[in-house]
């Protein structure tokens, strides 16, 4: 494929900045305007050189070259990494050089692209380098590069082969169809394989929940009667002035959200309204939140001060912690003990942690990517109605029909059968250079 | 030294980022954590390794590894360069787990001071780097790319051994001191010596308008009666809404500046009040500013609409160029015609780019560094007084004195002498990473 070029570091000024050109082409392109002790044509894949970017007498900059052969690079082509100093005039100026050069500008992922039309990758492993770029927790990155390293697909394409030979097997005997008592797929053997992928897609589908949670934080509303704290335990868990405090009931009435990471866990915290009862609309209003986000959040902190007011009426369907505030100052009850004003919080910090941690799956492998859910949601689908089929004696070639849809549905996610409009989505996600 | 570590990419989410290891130690340290096909420590410099980083089970990143082995680096020392996809979380976890194993996080552009240390460039150079990173146009990238490859260190150190030779001549001859008679520094030649330093010591000094003029743009005041399109002007040379404008007169009040690069020459455009006759304070304070801008300037543009006001009581120092606006509308008189409102300026930016030319100096080698300027200025001082002291007939030991003062003062410039306290000055300047 042609040649492409576009800034891969991050916007802005810096030390250095990388600079990727990768296609048909790169190294000679890179090569007519690079001046150094070799010529980049003679370079070996995997070398480093030292030189000048020039052109016509006047010289842009001096680099670092990084030479890639073909297929021993990212995107599986032949590359050149140009390392020059991080001044956005000459960022911008060397793109400006290698695209009158003949180079085009690299569209958002059409690096990752190019590495997955050339078989470098498959799709949940391009997908994985973006999610690799966004973690911002530990339990992301690892999420990310257990997916890129293709944790999803080798389950995935394992069950898909093992599906392809039954089905196969099924549609031979469409071609015999004559002899109706020739049955070539051995029906209890296509029976246990459709319990054992019908098994893992359904864990799979679980471990979503999970692996979304990972992805997008675990989220934990605060709950509890007015001034009992929330706000204030909120900035503690925070460490920053987040929500306003005051001593007046109903400080908060929108529900606040910001993310915390502890021990390498990603928390999505929401304080919300005091919970009491009210005849103010507005204050009201905020409550519903309030019983909306205790309802929907994978964890909710109850918070007292030992005054004794209860919240009956709150529905929880996530874990419930119950956390006793204001204990620097003698209050008494149920609940972990915490001074959100003193910041003496590590108690409840560690609680956080054990029950995120108790609500990660045990599988290796998780989904945290929506297409791919939905992917394997049909597939599962497709699966059921197989067992459903076999129970039924369905013929062959309406349980060929329900096995082709499962096959399309695990190929989606892995890339094998594709169409222009999901990998076009896909890849319009990606940030440019990368 | 020992070893340091520094993301040098900038600061942010991207495809990629560059975490930098230099000094002693550096591809152990790095070893230590990386897992590829190969091991670092047997890696030839200027070679690239793809592997992940880990550390006791925990896998952090797929990355490349460029490794150089002293003295072929940046630094001078053996430095590995890591690659590791552009995520924030891992940019950070891997900056830390480099420091758990050893490293110390690098100060600001102790890089490139450990360059300077090894003897890898001198002053200028080193600071010519900070000044190429923060290039804006490519009138500052030659000037910063100039230094960097040592224009300046050249122009001196070659002065500066030939005055460092008769220095040493005439301090043998305080050996001597009994016999008076004796010479070994013939004066005549000193005497042209000095001439000479003295001579390219006044045309640095000189230089050094136009060097601080390229590195912080040549100042454009934009002056003119009430009303003739001052800010439309400026608003049409910037391509965007930056004033505000209206038909009412004395709409600008305070004076506006931004920066504009035409054909690679940084210009600093300042947007003043027009200037009437007016009894309004606030009005004269803002044509007080005018004033003094068209004084300071080293680009006047005089505006006018060919209705006839005259600005006679305005001095100008710099280069006066008249413009005539409104000529879509039918304004007649003196100047380049233009219409701001239409966007028709190109004669008039041709005019800028061929103004600002002109103040661009004809020797290759440019000042633009205030601390190159101190420096110098005190050496073509001393020389000053070596000059005269020459046709004073001083004694050697007095000369002596006014030609070390010189050296010193020329030395550094280059780094040759220096203390603890410019260095630290210099580079705490720097971004971290370089």
């Amino acid at each position: 494929m042609h040649a492409i070029c576009a800034i891969s570091t991050a916007y802005g000024f810096g030390g250095i900045a990388v600079i990727r050109v990768s296609g048909e082409g790169s190294i000679a392109i890179v090569d007519g305007l690079f001046r150094g002790r070799v010529t980049l044509a003679e370079a070996k894949g995997g070398t480093v050189h030292f030189g000048r970017i020039e052109r016509n007498g006047e010289v842009l900059d001096e680099v670092l070259c990084s030479v890639f052969r073909a297929p021993h690079s990212f995107t599986g082509e032949e590359t050149v990494e140009i390392a020059c100093h991080g001044s956005l005039y000459i960022q911008q100026e060397l793109l400006r050089w290698l695209i009158d050069a003949g180079c085009k500008a690299a569209e958002p992922g059409e690096f990752t692209r190019r590495a997955f039309l050339n078989g470098k990758m498959d799709l949940t492993q391009a997908e994985a380098v973006a999610d690799l770029i966004a973690a911002q927790s530990k339990a992301e990155k690892d999420l990310a590069l257990s997916q890129l390293r293709g944790s999803v697909s080798t389950e995935l394409a394992a069950l898909r082969e093992r599906l392809l030979h039954f089905t196969s097997l099924v549609e031979l005997e469409l071609d015999f169809a004559d002899h109706e008592e020739l049955e070539f797929a051995d029906r209890t053997e296509l029976q246990t394989l459709a319990d054992e992928i019908e098994h893992k897609l359904a864990a799979l589908l679980d471990s979503f929940r999970t692996g979304n949670a990972i992805r997008n934080g675990i989220s934990v509303a605060i709950i509890g009667a007015p001034n009992v704290g929330k706000s204030t335990l909120l900035n503690a868990l925070l460490g920053e002035q987040r929500a306003i405090v005051s001593d007046i009931q109903g400080t908060t009435r929108d529900t606040i959200e910001d993310t915390l990471v502890i021990d390498g866990i990603l928390f999505r915290l929401i304080d919300t309204a005091g919970i009491r009862e009210t005849n103010d609309t507005l204050e009201s209003m905020g409550m519903e939140r309030s019983r909306r986000a205790a309802q929907n959040a994978q964890i909710v902190l109850l918070i007292s001060d030992g005054t004794g007011t209860k919240n009956e009426d709150i529905t929880v369907n996530g874990t419930l912690i119950h956390v006793l505030n204001k204990a620097d100052i003698g209050a008494a009850g149920e609940g972990i003990p915490i001074s959100a004003k003193n910041g003496e919080i590590e108690a409840l910090k560690r609680e956080l942690v054990r029950v995120a941690k108790e609500l990660m799956p045990t599988s290796a492998v998780m989904l945290s990517n929506v297409r791919h859910y939905e992917a394997i949601s049909r597939a599962h689908e497709a699966i059921l109605r197989v067992q459903q089929g076999l129970q039924d004696n369905l013929s062959g070639e309406l349980l060929s029909m329900d096995l082709q849809d499962c096959l399309a549905a695990l190929g989606e996610v892995t890339g094998q059968i594709t169409n222009a409009e999901v990998l076009a989505n896909i890849f319009s996600k990606f940030c440019i250079g990368k």
